[in-house]
Order: C-alpha cells, then structure tokens, then sequence
C-alpha cells in the first residue's frame, strides 16, 4: 500500500507532518491537560459574533457569495484598518479569504511558484515554510541572530540569500514564535531592500494588537510602503477575536491585484461563508472591547509565566516584544523534541518543540501564554517541579 | 499599476477568469433576475442542518479542530457511503475539506504539479482545468464526442492523450455541464487504461445522486474499484442538502495516503470549522426526506425545462441523463458568451455560455433547472419570446 504513496507527487509527498501535531497526539485525551502548543487562546468566540452567524443563516444566506468577501465585510476591514493606521484604506484592497493560513497560501501562490525562492526568516511558523514548498518553490530560511537581549534580523542576512530567483521575502511581525518586534527602522531596511531588488513583501503583521512596547500596536509596513510597493499583508481573525476554529481571514494588497486573487480563491475553495464573514463584521465593529480584554489577558498571561520561569536556574527566556509566545531554552535541554514529548506525557503540560519551526530554533520550546492564569501558573508549579527530573 | 500584476507568478497571472462570473455580473442586482447560471437550487438550507452548527456554536466549539475532519463527521460519511453503495467504508479514508473545490485543489496538488498533465474530457466545468493550471501542471482537455443521441466518452480518445507526463485522468459523472452519465462498462474502460498506464483517477460523483436513469443513483467508481486502485474521489455538501454557501466538501482515498492530505489541508486551510461539520453530521444523518426532496424536484425541473424548449424548433437538446444541468445549443448562435450576456441584459434570465467549458462546449449554454417551477416555467417564456428576435 505504500506504494500508492511513492505514486504521489514529490511535493504533496514531502510536504512535512506538522511537529507541533506530534506532540498534541502524545497528550491528547489527558484530563490534567494543560494546552499551551497551539496558537490559540482558550476563550471561545464570543457570543456576538456567534450571534451574528446565526442571523446570517436565518436570513438564509446560505449560497455562493462574493469570491473576494462580502462588501459589508471589506468595507469593515477598511474601517478598522484605517482607525488602526490612521489613513484611509480602500475596501477594493481587502480579500476574504477561508484562513489566515489561506491568505498566506494564495499571496505564496501569486508571487511564487516552480523554481523559485522565498526567503523565510526563521526561527518562524512552520505552516510558512511547508506553503512555499507545496507549490514547488524553495523556502530560504535564514536564521535571525541571537543575541542575550534578544532576536535580532539583520538585513544583509536576508540580502545575501537573495539569488536570481528569489521572488520574495516573508516578514512576520511581531514574531511567532519568537515574540521579536521589527521596529520602524527595520522595515524600513526590508522595504528598501525589497525595492532595491524588486521583489514581493508577505507581510504577516496578525500579531499587531499583540505588542508590549510604546504605543498601542507595533509598527507596520502600512506606516511605510505606498501603493505601488510589492507588499502583500496576509492577517486573520483568529487571534484578536478567539476566531481560530472560524477559519477566516484576509489579504490586503493592491486593488489593482483584485481580479488575480479573486481567480485564485475561484479555484482553492471558491469563497467563505457569508455567515462566518457577518460574524467577522461584528467582530470588526463591535469587537473593541473583547479585544482590549485579549491584550489585556496576554499581557497579564506574559507576565506570568515569565515570572514563574524566570525564577528557574535553568530556564533562559528573553521577554518577547509581541504576540502570545514565550520561545524559551533549557539548560541541559537539547533534543526539544523529545523534552516536548516527555513533558506532556509526564506532566500534562503542552509546549511546542522548537524542532517544529527552523533553523535556528532547535533548543528552544514555545509557550502560548493566552490563557487563563490558573492555568498558566498550574503549568509553571508542574515544569519546576518536573525540570529537576530530567 | 499594471506592472504590479506583470509581477506576479505566471501560474496566478494567467489563471482565467470564470466565464460565468462575467454574465453573473451583468446581470446582478435586477429585480426580475431568475439565476440559472449557477451549479446552485434556490432552496437556503434546512433549518435543521443549521441548527446543528449553532448548537455546535453553542457548546462552544470555536477552536481548532482535526485537520482531518471530525471523527463524527468522518464516521457519518462512511455510513452515508455503506448505505449508498451497498458496501463497508473505513472512517479513515475520508478527509473533510472546505468545499468541493478544495477536495480538487488538494487532490490535484496530490498527483500532479509543475510540468505534469492531467487530462480531463471537456465540456467541463472550467474550475477543474483551471485547478490543475493553477499548480503549474497541464490541464489537457480532451473533447467528448457529439452524437445525436447525446455526449459520448470514447476511451481510445482518452489514451491518445496519454503522455509519459500523465499522472492523472480527471472524471466526472453525472457531468456538469453535459449531464452524461458514464455507465459501468465506461467507468471500467477507464479503470483498466488507468490501471494500464499507472495513472490516478480523479473521480467527480457530486451529482451521484441526480440520476434520471434506472436505480437510484448513477454507475460509480465505488462499484468496481477497490482499496489499492489509485482512485480519488472528490465531493461536496452543496448539491444535495443545500449547502453551497457552506464550503464544506470531503475527499475519499486510500486511508493509506491519510497523512498526506492532513498535511495538504494543513498548510492551504488549517482545517473545516466544527460547527460547518456538525451542520454535515446533520444533513448526513437526517438528511434523508430533504435529499429526496431535492431530488424530485430536480427531476420536475428537467420535465418542464426539456418539455419548454423542445417545442422550439430553434433549440437541440438533449435529456440529460444526470446532474440538474440543460446543456442545448440554439440554431444561429455561434457566440454564446454574446448571447448569454445579451440574454440577462434583455430578459433577465441567467444562463452560463459555453465557452467557459472548455473545447467542445462553445456551442451550448448550460441552465440549471433545480430551482421552483414557477421560475423555470417563466425564464422558458421569456427565452421563447425573445428568441424570434435575434
């Protein structure tokens, strides 16, 4: 029977098994379970926003819909984007797609393909790289430098893996998994760089609101690039209005782009639910004060945990800039992978190994701190009391 | 501007537009608008089927989910499958996507890719070829045979086509737009030249149960393939129970490449959201009296469509033999895309012009007759009194 398999195509067949999905089988069904691998909060949507789906289905809008989104959704996602930014977005740029997953697939698709090169600063989110090579590109990672105050991406890294066929260049910022922030200066360098060498931007800024530096989110190609640029912004619902299982997103870019990813989401799923997009227009317009209680929540989520594993010898931890991660090493520690697999099974408590998400990132495990504290500081007594262990 | 799109992959620049989309659009927004344009009835889905996605809402499930469906929806597609085709099906070999698009998109990218070709007989329904273009492999459209007596598949046609590139034979019966039905002596035809070539067949049964011929549903793969035949079916919620606007469809394969298509749906769309499988649990499970209902309507639609344009002498159609599709041609029109266009614009009835289904079907327009009678009743007349005037 495995034959059938050797009968696939190379890409489909090599396209790697998620490493975080490993371990979440190894602790799955465990009633002390303690969660923390995935990127996900453990508040389920809210009901206004459910609220708004059931409606919608009431209204018996359960047929094919717009492909690039309903308008009462991209005129939202202009809104938002433009008190966020503090300039005016045009509905026109906005594209719904069934994912932020998604979002970064088409945007991969539209600007690369067979033979050609994304460059993927990594330590980075493994479903990125797995994206690129599906299509049959090639995902260049290049490793961020580490430094004891921190991650840090220095540009003539990024410069030098630029070959004839790179075709574009993936920024994810703020960072998962590493809680890294680009600053303004920084982007400002990847732009130039991009133009310099005429290539494309995926500009992956979901973790925006997520920030713990000056101001109240963190900086954004939106504040620098212009209209002509090749920045494409891929983004989602899931994290700032507890949408993860929604599977619902966008893609902001150029309108002049409209009618080519319009094709693309024709011939991948052919649209989204109007019920989940009416449910993402609630979320957009009246979500504000759920989403000033996520921050909140991860902010206070962060603290904790870096606390609690501060306090251990052996424990090195940066505090992370942005989005909900700690991504942290263990003296001693190693093979990741297996310290991830041995912890859940021993201790209930679930990390990601750093295996799972590149170069550069192999000692590390990463800690979703979106969670209710209890559960947080649970998870700290049983890691401090189990280190000693091993 | 345009230079940004000159900018962008071949495979995504070139991607053609749905020439549905472009009558669609000149047809939008009329008040007497009867649409029988799309693959689409014009019931909204049963309030039971949504009830279960807002309970499903209700409890909560909001979060992440398998990447292979839900295990009760998995279960429930293998007994849908034992009761319909009157044998054993493992849960395992059923993978939940977000449409039937999907379910074609994944299981193109599956076995083919940059410089593969797969054949797929034309008319057909444009988003498959345009699928496989997408991944940078060949669409190689192979055209039926004209008879009177109807559509007709000639296998030898088939293998003529094969190339040392061919990884693949796309087929899809009941056909949209043709309403050909492959009887079992085709369908084996086409299993042994798979067999014969070491081919993949991508099997296309969505419209199963739209069968004017004896029995209850049409000749099917599943009658004489078996678990090491390198066979793929594609499927979807939307034709049967109402669900188009869901974008819920599932795969069935060898449970075998199981790992594969999870990490297929996990690197395009991360999955199907709970309450969207739970709504297909329903329609699964209780679905029986609905389907059957859609069926005989389906089936009145085709009397009284068939029966309207017969009687003009200007119009050659044949009865389909299955899916809820009128695919006739009209004396003195050769440009069809013209005609349609001109017919929404002056009479408000919707139809989709052949030229979007690739060779052979230029000729035709495609209406689609699973919609109240009244309607079909009244686009019949208007198409009968307009066609004396062109």
């Amino acid at each position: 029977m495995t034959s059938l398999i050797n009968r696939l195509s190379p890409e489909a067949r090599n396209a790697p098994e998620s490493g975080i999905v490993e371990v979440f089988n190894a602790g799955w069904g465990r009633e002390d379970l303690i969660p923390l691998w995935a990127g996900e909060g453990d508040l389920p949507t809210p009901d206004f926003i459910c609220r708004a789906a059931k409606d919608s289905m009431d209204r018996g809008e359960t047929f094919y819909t717009y492909q690039r989104g309903i308008p009462q959704l991209r005129e939202a996602l202009a809104s938002y984007h433009g008190e966020l930014y503090g300039k005016a977005f045009a509905p026109e740029r906005f594209f719904v797609t069934g994912s932020g997953m998604q979002a970064i697939q088409l945007a991969v698709q539209a600007v690369s393909g067979a033979g050609k090169e994304v460059i993927v600063p990594t330590p980075a989110w493994p479903n990125v790289t797995a994206a690129v090579e599906i299509h049959g590109a090639h995902a260049v990672c290049v490793p961020m430098r580490e430094r004891d105050t921190g991650w840090e991406l220095h540009v003539e890294d990024i410069e030098a893996a630029i070959t004839p066929n790179t075709t574009a260049l993936f920024l994810n910022s703020p960072c998962n998994p590493t809680g890294w922030v680009a600053e303004e200066s920084v982007l400002k360098e990847f732009l130039a760089l991009a133009r310099k060498h005429n290539l494309w931007i995926i500009a992956d800024e979901i973790y925006a609101l997520f920030y713990y530096g000056e101001g109240r989110r963190a900086p954004s190609f939106h504040d620098i690039s212009d209209e002509e640029d090749q920045v494409i912004f891929v983004n989602s619902m899931s994290k700032n209005w507890a949408m993860t299982g929604w599977r619902i997103g966008w893609i902001s870019a150029p309108a002049v782009l409209g009618q080519v990813f319009e094709n693309l989401i024709q011939y991948s799923t052919s649209g989204v639910p109007s019920s989940s997009q009416w449910a993402s227009v609630a979320a957009l317009t009246e979500g504000k004060a759920f989403l000033a209680k996520q921050v909140t929540r991860a902010r206070e989520g962060r603290e904790c945990v870096l606390n609690g594993l501060q306090s251990l010898n052996r424990v090195k931890v940066q505090p992370p800039k942005g989005a909900f991660y700690l991504f942290f090493s263990i003296d001693g520690v190693t093979d990741t992978r297996e310290f991830a697999l041995d912890l859940v099974r021993q201790t209930g408590v679930g990390l990601a190994p750093g295996t799972a998400f590149g170069p550069g990132g192999e000692n590390y495990v990463r800690l979703c701190y979106a969670r209710r504290k209890d559960h947080l500081e649970e998870a700290v007594r049983r890691i401090s009391a189990w280190l000693p262990e091993i």
